[in-house]
């Protein structure tokens, strides 16, 4: 062979080897990337209680009434007007530096002297309550029954986040349980606290994990009876649900969320690489809620120190906040102001002037009352340090899904995207309203779309068992 | 010319076209990486006290003494002994999730009953304490002059960190003006609390960083007639001292430190690289103080959450922290304890063992009589926020250097990446004992070092002045 040849063909040779090994290597990528893990076997009935679980479980379902009383009031009230004196904000400076003190003033004064706490506690005692002893834990939950009569009666679990409890949907339960034009359906609705969250009793054991509260809550269905039905949820109630509609798909007919999230590491490359190109990989009406990354990682960073202390010491940070009332309430005032509109932190409220006080105050009240600060910022450090999470987030749900995307929530992926963990993602709304917690600040839209979503349930459910 | 050549040619031209962009790009980032920015000019008496700037200043300096009043101590007494109850630590768990709550009760109840406050403040007071103003603020310090005749006096300014203040140095301080064997000098020592530390004042104005700081500390040696001094300092004083000796070259002798760092670009390149060979980036004693790299970034990530929120949210977390003094003791006792041993979080105490229970509660008292948390705080915030900080942090310094590397220390560097910033590096040990609050677990050692270190920096000096 003439060298020239040779040397060509060499040459040749090791370009299509280049080529085929980043083509190999892209596609092995790829389907590593896509590839699915096994279901990891959990124990369904794993003891969260204090000791051994015993032979006879107790598994009665008691009525329970949400009390503030009198001894918690004076000794609270006795803290707040007993305050050390708050650090003046910086001149010039709103609520950049974290919450405004000067502002901070009026939210404690009228703790003191406005906020009704045995009428705030009657509103809540206005829905059914009752605990009942899950895995060793003592779980509270509302459980209210349509009043329409004549309609398809669908059974949905809703499920807050942090720092919230089933306070969080008081303003939507009459909403869900009331008949509406045009449906032919109405739901029974089960408002759950989450394990170490509200009035649910939290655990003395490491592992709660959202994956191992997913489990809780389905058992806590089972137990009412339900064995098939519907999930609503937002924040980290939102992450357990998803854990559920991966774990039992068979037993959710439907699953809404108003935080919707694939933690998949598709989804990640995905919207990594999407910032190549961010009007192709999201609607240009919405491209700023993801890129450019820069900025978007500017705010998570700025408002993540609370998610990294309690994700990594939980335990330091709940000694101060569970002592101090006004150190509290300017914890979950602050962050609860910032998820509502973000683009206010140049304003003394810092955002939080979106919500109604008395919402705001009856979550720190129930946080403060039941002292579940540290409990339920435990749940950061479980979901990072068990391998089953990730596990099972890299699994995609055939539940029928439905997002809907307020302005103001905390992360935002376009339906594509979403399609790894959800395929069948039976709807999507994106509005430029809103935040973090909906059920409080936007409860009518909320409604609408569940309600909307769940039509949409129904008809996928009925396609499939054609 | 014949194809082939022609072709060959281009081929040629093409390659070397890319070697020499590759090699000019790599240039340009070197040099870019090795490039020192301009000094920006400072205001070097910008005022950062309440009100518009004085048309007299006051510059007198008075005597202070340190008071642990009754009244505080009452209050303080009533606010421990009325904590609510803390929440177990989980089962198995020892510091893993912060603070072990039941080690943190033996805590609580050695500063209620058997912390001695008068008999500590009175200790404390064994040094001459004064105030002065300071562009506004009224600035705490101790100044101690050797007992010792017939040697060298030699001033030395020592700077602390977070959460420290000068009280950090009353085991050195006798150290460092006594008379030692071998060495013809001793010091005059001044330990500084940094504004919104200690008992100094916190200024109402945003901006005060460590650059600034910096040029505080400086005109607080002009006002005590030193123009010229040296230098010790660790945590936040030490990139306070770092930019004083980059500022004022020909004002400082020798920068002794604990914390020696370079936060060039080219040092976090360097570090970066290094990981491809720690056995050459390192000595391989201490290669395991930096590499494997994700080990380092998962002890800082899962210890940084304190840093993260008081470098974005200081005000929000400061009013828990100023209000209950057992999470302050908390907050505290586990930050101070982890940088002491990083290697006993599965101990109930943590770490904290390694120092001396009184001297964390003079430091945690101090803190709370002057309810300070907010103010020195905000130094993590301030350091992120102002260009000057990384401009400055880019500038080498002429400045005669020594560091000491504690084993326990949060950041290490090899000395040829230190001398990237400290060209003058004269003097450089590592250990394979002791932590990040040097003077408090290890005196001797720092005074040691600090004596030898000394002596290399009056060669140094007497050569460059020959």
């Amino acid at each position: 062979m003439p060298r020239r040849i040779k040397s060509n063909m060499i040459k040749l040779i090791t370009l299509s080897s280049i080529v085929a090994v980043a083509a190999i290597g892209s596609g092995l990528i790829t389907y590593k990337l896509h590839s699915v893990p096994k279901k990891p076997e959990l124990n369904l009935q794993k003891w969260w209680g204090i000791g051994e679980k015993p032979k006879e479980e107790d598994t009665s379902i008691k009525i329970f009434n949400i009390d503030f009383n009198d001894t918690m009031i004076h000794d609270l009230k006795q803290r707040l007007k007993n305050h050390r004196p708050f650090t003046k904000s910086l001149e010039g400076i709103q609520s950049e530096y974290g919450i405004n003190t000067k502002y901070l003033d009026k939210i404690i004064t009228y703790w003191l002297d406005k906020y009704d706490f045995k009428k705030r506690a009657e509103l809540l005692n206005r829905y059914s309550h009752y605990k009942t002893r899950i895995q060793g834990l003592d779980i509270h939950f509302i459980r209210e029954t349509p009043k329409a009569r004549g309609l398809k009666v669908l059974p949905l679990l809703l499920l807050h986040g942090w720092p919230s409890s089933s306070k969080e949907f008081d303003k939507i339960i009459p909403m869900l349980t009331s008949k509406r034009n045009k449906y032919n359906f109405v739901f029974e609705v089960i408002a759950a606290d989450l394990p170490g969250f509200g009035f649910s009793e939290g655990t003395n054991k490491p592992g709660l994990n959202p994956v191992q509260i997913g489990i809780i809550m389905r058992n806590l269905m089972k137990r009412l009876g339900f064995d098939k039905f519907y999930l609503q949820a937002g924040d980290w109630g939102s992450q357990c649900a998803t854990h559920m509609v991966t774990m039992f798909p068979d037993e959710i007919l439907g699953f809404h969320t108003n935080m919707p999230f694939s933690s998949r590491p598709v989804s990640a490359v995905k919207m990594l690489l999407g910032s190549l190109a961010p009007d192709v990989a999201v609607d240009s009406r919405y491209v700023d809620r993801i890129y450019p990354l820069k900025k978007l990682f500017s705010y998570l960073l700025k408002e993540s120190g609370y998610f990294h202390i309690q994700a990594t010491k939980p335990d330091t940070i709940g000694v101060a906040l569970s002592d101090s009332p006004a150190g509290l309430a300017a914890y979950i005032v602050e962050k609860m102001g910032v998820v509502s509109n973000r683009d206010q932190l140049n304003t003394p409220h810092g955002g939080i002037e979106n919500l109604h006080l008395d919402d705001v105050l009856d979550t720190i009240t129930i946080v403060w009352t039941n002292n579940c600060i540290v409990t339920s910022s435990r749940i950061y450090a479980e979901a990072f340090a068990w391998p089953e999470v990730n596990i099972i987030h890299n699994i995609p749900t055939p539940v029928p899904t439905a997002a809907i995307n307020f302005k103001y929530e905390v992360l935002y992926q376009p339906d594509w995207i979403l399609r790894d963990k959800f395929p069948n993602l039976v709807s999507s709304n994106t509005l430029d309203l809103g935040g973090h917690f909906a059920a409080l600040q936007t409860p009518q839209v909320l409604v609408d779309d569940i309600f909307s979503a769940t039509a949409k349930f129904l008809d996928f459910n009925a396609k499939k068992n054609r």
